[in-house]
């Protein structure tokens, strides 16, 4: 069985998949009078004909070794997960390889970040690893398909980045 | 100067301001060969002629009992919260009154909630009661002028809810 090492959530090797949204940097921002301040529009999203909605997913938390066997895009809509606590949490893509996932990378973010999966990119389903596995997910609302899935002829063992 | 309990976050009551995002009833579909329910596009969301957009906010932490001197609206879209913490926060709107606030109310949210201002709805600035005061907003980009402000002539006092 194939197995990767995930590793800390990098912000350019995820570019290819999706977005990092965090704090990195300076505000774009200060309001409120100083109180707060604005993080601006951190990801790119793309709803196709449909429109963006908010949705909560609340999962089952999971555990390195991690097996995985499913990976899905959403062809119409990207798809982004705020953890509504202060866990990281495990996030799998795979580049597109002539319509199929191709070899998988697994990353474990930091508290404090969320991610917006690109619209088509391939991902594992949310994977939890501290309960309460809640999640607000912005993702397109609207008719048609919007999902494919692939089950994997290999599984796959992610394990936990090296401490 | 006048004061104001708040009161604990409903559904029904805050049904005039905006949407109460969270996990109540059963999930609208479950995914992920059952391991995690969906609780699907729980927000009434409107960007008239921009698009949607995630930010981060980090605000800083109040108490109770919290002075409201200012209250702001968003003509053009509405603006969502999402807490990436488990704790509830402090929720202050006002029903328009001639185009302007009338008396405000305030709803302390449980752990677990997001909240949705509908557009144009007038409200307090985040007020998060707890650190890490994170929250990610979804809101309205593009073009304009989509911020309204309006000082109180007499700032509102808001109390704490009875325990």
């Amino acid at each position: 069985m194939t197995e990767i090492v995930a590793q800390p959530m990098s912000i350019e090797a995820f570019a290819l998949f999706g977005d990092v949204i965090d704090c990195a940097g300076d505000p774009d921002k200060i309001i409120n009078q100083g109180k707060c301040g604005r993080y601006h529009d951190r990801a790119v999203m793309d709803f196709s004909d449909g429109h963006a909605g908010i949705s909560l997913f609340r999962a089952e938390p999971r555990s390195f070794p991690y097996t995985l066997e499913l990976l899905e895009r959403h062809p119409y809509g990207s798809q982004a997960f705020v953890p509504m606590s202060e866990h990281g949490f495990l996030v799998i893509v795979a580049p597109d390889v002539g319509g199929k996932p191709g070899t998988p990378l697994a990353f474990l973010t930091e508290p404090g970040q969320a991610i917006n999966f690109h619209r088509g990119t391939w991902h594992g389903v949310l994977t939890p690893l501290h309960a309460p596995g809640l999640f607000a997910v912005v993702d397109r609302i609207g008719d048609g398909a919007n999902l494919e899935e692939v089950w994997l002829d290999q599984p796959v063992t992610i394990t936990a980045p090296p401490s």
